[in-house]
């Protein structure tokens, strides 16, 4: 009467990763039909120390494959940073997606259990498998999705809840 | 080798909330040295028809709730919207965590299999509890505590993102 660690990792990653690129597509079309430079919203940010709606989304991908490669006990692939269009951002999303389907749920057998490490700046962080994925892969990845989320409404992109939900 | 429903859940919603009352803790304290009266940061939203901080928190605080009583097989009870200040709103983070950490794992037994039912306006959706808590709680409840922590950055708060992640 459990469930897996694939089970609580990779169909959340997939159907997020999906709204986003769905959620991108929606700014391009407001960008179009708005007659606004697309860079303008990739460029956009809550406030100046945060990231940008580029990084948001590069580092919400980031956590994706990194959580699901730490979890299956692999170097996580390194992707270069260099989106400028919503189309890249979109294909890196389908990358990343692609890159989280390959995954067996037999490749999380012990993930709960297993050693973490990840590296934040100067930092080396050691996880057991469960505590990464509860308390610093999933919020991490929301927080980047939401927040990618959040800096197109604040830009007037008509979005709501149900686009960040897909559909459940 | 398979995590239970409830490590899945309660950890993650305890760890989230005590950051976001550290969150508006630290709300309070920059609301009084620039002298801002805090009420405008609570009735602060990132687009006109987006909910304002209170309301972000209360729902934060409702997925909370929902979604162990219903993994659990019971009603989940029913807080009053009626919080006017960072200490109301603090209080009512504090009464969810006590409910939330009220729950005993084995209460969580079969939670995977349980039929979810959920209201949102006219609609009753049903989901098996995996699925509930994969693709409607987790979601539903980092986007509005996400979004609280990203209302209050846009204010000018000075929070980081160790704030909205604790300390892992």
């Amino acid at each position: 009467m459990t469930i897996s660690m694939y089970q609580a990792s990779v169909p959340t990653f997939i159907r997020m990763l999906d709204n986003l690129a769905a959620i991108l597509e929606k700014a391009a079309a407001h960008a179009e039909a708005k007659k606004i430079d697309p860079s303008v919203l990739l460029a956009s940010r809550l406030y100046p120390d945060m990231f940008p709606l580029t990084k948001q989304v590069q580092v919400a991908c980031d956590f994706a494959k990194g959580t699901v490669a730490r979890l299956a006990g692999q170097e996580p692939p390194k992707y270069d940073d260099n989106e400028t269009t919503i189309e890249a951002l979109k294909a890196r999303i389908a990358k990343t997606v692609d890159y989280v389907q390959g995954f067996q749920a037999a490749q999380f057998a012990g993930a709960e259990e297993r050693d973490v490490q990840m590296k934040i700046r100067d930092q080396t962080l050691t996880f057991k498998g469960l505590s990464y994925l509860a308390h610093m892969a999933l919020p991490n990845f929301f927080f980047h999705a939401t927040t990618a989320y959040d800096i197109l409404r604040h830009n007037g992109v008509e979005i709501g809840k149900r686009h960040f939900m897909g559909n459940p």
